[in-house]
């Protein structure tokens, strides 16, 4: 396999607007590299790709102190869910959201924004990650 | 190397529930599918696997909400002390507890959870690490 | 490509001290066996690293309790920027600012500490972290 084509892993734990918006520019450039990008939906995450949720206020993480809260807020730039749309169209670019925090948070497919693809285990996950790189954010 | 016999190594830092939790399914998922997995204990992590304090409360990360902090605590299944000993069981998973954070906490293996199998500097961690994916959770 | 000589690249994203003392113990161990490591600053991480701000007290993880602070900031050693220039003596170790954050904090070059070695996009991150390991932390 050409080291090129190797995907990049993205285990998407953290539903905090900073953390998901580094993670769609991780994605974006990976997918603008011609490189696969498998992404996973996990805890706060997967709460934050829920259908209509997905523009909502996701906070900053905790560590955001009171002068560095309001420059990253206002920093004009596409949102992270735009990021992660023009990553799929860019490229090859899959969204799976874990089935076991699924079933923690009680969602349905039908639940969640139409850029998700799917529900798969930790096991597919692990097994499309193959050896490529993998990322927990 | 066979690249499905690359290991996956875990940098654990976080000594949250949520993201012990995480951390644990990653371990089982790559254990099941005969991949040796390394555990790195630091930090916060190193402190959840104190003897006679794995199961205690070790609360969820700052961004839990109220709303989600409920629903993630009534989810059934396995705590994460029992998913790491169950990936042990299966597989090829070597938890060692990073030195520099042993010597911040003035603790000595005696201290540690029994599931931890020794104590080990970076430069050992990064050598087993070899050339399989790094995980910092 | 000997697999030693794959890089080891570093995303830091979090700009507390104890993230990023965990972060500098990774980039020397990786330094002292020859591996080239990459570091991208990113949001807190970035802002961390500002001239005259590094040895700051920059807090620590919203997760440490009352019991675990003192003991972590009483401990001995060197401060992680210290750590951080030790890498860069004894290895190959870049340091880059995220063009992105950068704009997003009003940020020049000559704002930051002279250990940043210059400013680069995500494409340009992603091509130098290869195909070797890629950690956020």
């Amino acid at each position: 396999m050409d080291e090129q084509e190797k995907p990049i892993s993205l285990v998407l734990f953290s539903g905090t607007d900073d953390k998901l918006s580094a993670a769609a520019v991780l994605a974006v450039g990976a997918a603008a590299m011609g490189r696969p990008v498998n992404v996973f939906l996990q805890y706060y995450a997967l709460d934050a790709f829920r259908s209509g949720k997905v523009t909502a206020d996701h906070a900053l993480s905790a560590e955001a102190t009171i002068a560095q809260a309001p420059v990253i807020r206002a920093h004009p730039g596409l949102h992270w869910s735009e990021l992660f749309k023009q990553a799929k169209d860019v490229g090859e670019v899959n969204i799976q959201a874990c089935a076991l925090s699924m079933e923690m948070f009680h969602l349905k497919q039908a639940d969640l924004d139409p850029m998700v693809d799917g529900i798969e285990g930790v096991a597919a996950f692990m097994a499309s990650a193959s050896d490529g790189q993998v990322v927990f954010i």
